[in-house]
């Protein structure tokens, strides 16, 4: 069982943030997410893209966002369960919540805060048969460690920056990349589909397109893929590959899933909160923040994420320390004391003579 | 008259912002602000020290993000009204509004919205009889224009940051530049201390502490200042000074002043607001935002005022354009085109074969 202060379920820019309100709080965090990343839709749909609107950012990569709010947090060492969806919530007798994941995982916090963005991300899925048999014995839909496929003869499928950027960078690890995507042409950035261009020309990917695979097969993990190609005058080609790993990147969807079923309040396919005082959802304890909220005059923007998430943290003070006076301290006054011994703070002003 | 949409009151982080997201609405800003500067607090109190809570940034000296906000909001060419207090507010019969200056600038919006923080900062001001005669006729109380002071022959007295660092910019401008402090030990950072020590050994400022002013004359304009200075065994010493401008750098301190008196509800020395949806006051098109306002749980802090300021902007488009219906779209995927006609956007994706 995981023990923290504030469970927080989405690692989006929301529930990254809520971790350094937490921390200024000295309360501790632990964030669930179904990627194997941090950084929700900034790190799933648009790392390499620019966004305008955070403040103090005339122009910032979503991905360096996020990179740069992993940095804001380290100091409060929060605990992370990457890769596995929070599917079930029970409230314990001593008040506390329990968060089971759909791998089994078990969290326990007094106070949960779900900043499920629009939900968890789940793959889209090729239709073959046999599919699940094989999820986890040879088939993966995300990446979470590249090491894995060190050595391995790897088939992709896709034709997205995903796809693309996969492709680029598992040209390194694996033996052998294939990636078959159903026309010839990719949809990326500029620099992404050159490499792949390259790597193709250098002989160290291979590419079948316009193609799709059409079954898959193995003993007891996945051995093969059937592949079925259309030449330039419509005549058909269809072939095995011995492969390791298939892993279709036909792009992650997200979907408000298990969380729709907790007993909380939903309204247009978010959960309705009490935007007068602190986010709070319908069920005293659970918080909800971010995209993953509604109320009033609602925007879906990450700068409004930062603010729910600091009003939220403090209201979870006053429900883990009811009898605490907490008086605000500004950072730049107060400095900021991580829980790995780390500090900092403005320098001191000094007081001097001039002779 | 000066027209615009949304008139702000307050050039701090929350009203520079919101002109940003007036931008993104093709709404037009104008600022008024007491001081001579951008940047509020950040700018006047505590330029040089970093802020730790500002999302994204794990570390950022306050005078740097007011000049990153000023970089973000250039796009939209925000007017500014500087040194000057609003001091009176009028709605017309059409509903607009008609704000007024100490200097008696006029300014006319459909809306206006109050960032005022604490309040417009005003001097501390030396208790010296007649010195309301020379305001603006050799005695200030702000730097507005250091060129004002080219070739003059310039007294500073205050022992604190500002007294310190202007005496250190001056000295290359001004004639004559000295420093006269009640004490023999300033207080700021050690960088400026050491600067005027180096100063005073080269003969390029006088310093004369501990001393006080205790008089100033001159015909028609400001020509003269006594001091009074204390030996280092009790004697006292006491002498005139021809001088040009007398500036004492005392500290600002922020009074929330004349918009107490514009009819607005006030509670704990801010303004009340409505949290519940558009951060608007009791009087329809008048919006209070930032460290001005206040309602159940308000933090002052910067990144709420960021917030505030986005959900003002919606509401006053709203009220701007009645029957128009706004769609947000994401900064990422519209891009920002500026007032000035400057565009930015993300780069777009390529669609393209791979041969
Ligand atoms: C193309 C694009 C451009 C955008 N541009 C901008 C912009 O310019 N400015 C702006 O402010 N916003 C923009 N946005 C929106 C912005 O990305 C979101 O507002 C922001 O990501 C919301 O952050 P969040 O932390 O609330 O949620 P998310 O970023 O959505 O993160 C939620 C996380 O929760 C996880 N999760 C949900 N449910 C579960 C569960 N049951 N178990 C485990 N994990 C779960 C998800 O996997 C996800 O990682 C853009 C969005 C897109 C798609
Ligand atoms: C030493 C110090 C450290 C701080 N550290 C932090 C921190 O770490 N994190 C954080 O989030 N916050 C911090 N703060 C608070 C932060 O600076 C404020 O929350 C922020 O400045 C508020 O911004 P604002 O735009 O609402 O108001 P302000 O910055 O106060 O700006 C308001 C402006 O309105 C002007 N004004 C008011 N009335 C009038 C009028 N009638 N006419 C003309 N002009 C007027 C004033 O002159 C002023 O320039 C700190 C503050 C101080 C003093």
């Amino acid at each position: 069982m995981i023990k923290t202060d504030i469970l927080i379920i989405g690692a989006g820019p929301t529930g990254l943030f809520a971790v350094f309100e937490a921390g200024l709080l000295q309360l501790k965090c632990h964030i669930i997410d179904a990627l194997p990343q941090p950084g929700g839709q900034c790190a799933e749909i648009y790392p390499k893209k620019p966004i305008y609107d955070i403040p103090g950012f005339p122009e910032i990569l979503a991905g360096d966002l996020v990179d740069n709010l992993m940095q804001q947090i380290a100091p409060f060492q929060p605990g992370f369960t990457l890769g596995e969806q929070a599917t079930t919530i029970d409230q314990q007798e001593d008040g506390t919540f329990v968060v089971t994941t759909n791998k089994g995982t078990k969290h326990q916090a007094p106070v949960v805060a779900i900043a499920g963005g629009l939900g968890s991300f789940e793959p889209r899925k090729p239709l073959l048969d046999n599919l699940a048999i094989y999820e986890d014995k040879g088939v993966e839909y995300m990446i979470k460690d590249p090491e894995k496929y060190r050595n391995k003869r790897v088939l992709l499928a896709g034709g997205g920056d995903s796809a693309l950027d996969w492709t680029v960078f598992l040209a390194n690890v694996a033996e052998e990349v294939t990636l078959v995507h159903r026309r010839n042409e990719f949809r990326g950035a500029l620099d992404s589909v050159e490499k792949v261009q390259e790597l193709k020309n250098q002989g160290k990917v291979r590419l079948i397109t316009p193609a799709e695979i059409t079954a898959i097969g193995g003993k007891d993990q996945l051995e093969w893929a059937s592949v079925r190609r259309e030449g330039a005058k419509g005549e058909v080609e269809e072939f095995k590959l011995d492969i390791d790993h298939f892993i279709p990147l036909f792009g992650l969807s997200p979907k408000l899933g298990p969380i729709a079923n907790w007993g909380l309040e939903i309204e247009k396919n978010a959960i309705k909160v009490d935007n007068t005082l602190d986010y709070q959802t319908n069920l005293p304890g659970i918080y909800a923040i971010g995209d993953v909220n509604t109320y009033p005059g609602k925007l879906k923007l990450i700068l409004c994420g930062f603010h729910e998430a600091t009003l939220m943290c403090q209201s979870a003070y006053r429900r883990i320390h009811p009898n605490k006076r907490y008086v605000l301290k500004y950072t730049t006054v107060g400095g900021i004391q991580g829980f790995d011994g780390s500090k900092k703070e403005a320098p001191k002003a000094v007081v001097k003579a001039i002779v």
